[in-house]
């Protein structure tokens, strides 16, 4: 007995576009978004990936990505469950701010320990200011999230992975996650076991359905996962390994 | 106490622009139909009146409309749940056909029984056709459907009304029912005790969210709702109304 589980990552948001921390802001995708968000449902219909159920994040770019490919897929009618704890990493003081200013202003160093050290946080977020969800009334109900690292976002999406997520896996069911880079990141750590360094390196390309076979204990039976298209993926993490030069 | 509960149309289809009986048959919106989706959304919000959960059957025309309004409300992040017994009324071997066609060959009378009364289904379809969807993966769990006339689908929405819908009401939470003309005349038939013949005069406009204050008995404090454009909608009864003349 196997399991099969695909995550998919957003595509481009309006944010990404204009190079802003975003985090809980609750942006839109792009045009270039929309179609990739329809491209990753292609992508699965033609391998014949096809989602029982999907779970999504609580933010539109990632519930937009997963309404558009499961349109496409042909599998708009599956059951559906979100959840806060598939969110992004929440990013703190920075969200709405410009990613190059706040380069600029702290330095390459602080940047890049905010961007991708497994547990650093950002600086946090001032409760009732203009890009804080304490108003938000989808976070009623959880204690005010101001910023987080990316252990944090571990700590808090693995207990829906084994309440939610796992017993959709074992009865039996293609699980779709439909997330974020990070969020997306952490449950990769946590299936393919890969430590707290070794973590920074890893870039989950956005709208590529990444396919993991699990065995009966939920392990990968191959590390990593397989992108359903393989070159575009490889083609677009080499592009992100680039940015860094 | 009492209880709101929103019932949404979806919007024009590929199919209603193109005059054919569609029934079960999974066809997209047309561009209109995504307009009045997202304008349905706008209404919600502009009147303050805000899911907590949405309904959908498990046709496309009202998942995309749900997916399109709950968006254009900032509702999109709310619970799912989807159900065959939303789906619009089963059309059996009209499916598929030009409505002016099937006129012309039946007559006005035999016409007018499939489409308007309550009792008298069309013919059934037969398993294996074209438009039939007795090899489609969503309805797999249930016996086969031939052929509904309205009494039909009031007898197979109704438990799930009682199942699903009455305790997220009875929960507090404002339901969104995205669903089709008959599925929603059935409902509406139930809630406001309307008789079998005068129920074939009733006509719900796609696209305008109808609310409904229900009372501690979940029965209609205003019988027949209040549509969140009163005006609009009134101008789409009276164009269906005129349609027959």
């Amino acid at each position: 007995m196997t399991y099969t589980l695909v995550l998919l990552r957003h595509g481009e948001s309006d944010w990404n576009a204009k190079n802003l921390f975003t985090g809980w802001v609750d942006v839109p995708l792009s045009e270039k978004g929309l179609a990739e968000a329809a491209r990753g449902g292609e992508l699965m219909k033609g391998e014949g990936v096809l989602p029982d159920v999907v779970h999504t994040s609580l933010l539109r770019r990632a519930i937009t990505t997963a309404n558009l490919a499961l349109d496409s897929a042909d599998r708009h009618w599956i059951p559906v469950k979100r959840s806060w704890r598939l969110n992004e990493r929440h990013y703190g003081a920075l969200q709405g701010k410009d990613k190059k200013q706040i380069r600029d202003e702290y330095g390459d160093e602080q940047f890049m320990l905010w961007r991708r050290s497994y547990d650093v946080p950002p600086p946090a977020i001032e409760l009732g200011s203009e890009f804080s969800q304490d108003a938000d009334p989808r976070y009623a109900d959880i204690e005010p999230v101001l910023n987080e690292c990316l252990k944090d976002v571990l700590e808090r999406a693995l207990p829906y992975w084994h309440s939610d997520i796992v017993p959709d896996l074992q009865a039996g069911r293609t699980v779709l996650v439909a997330a974020h880079g990070n969020s997306l990141r952490a449950i990769v750590k946590y299936l393919d076991d890969i430590d707290d360094e070794s973590i920074a390196g890893l870039n989950i390309p956005t709208g590529i359905p990444l396919k993991y076979e699990l065995d009966e204990n939920l392990k990968p039976i191959t590390k990593g996962g397989l992108y359903l298209d393989p070159a575009a993926a490889a083609e677009a993490i080499k592009a992100v390994a680039n940015q860094g030069k």
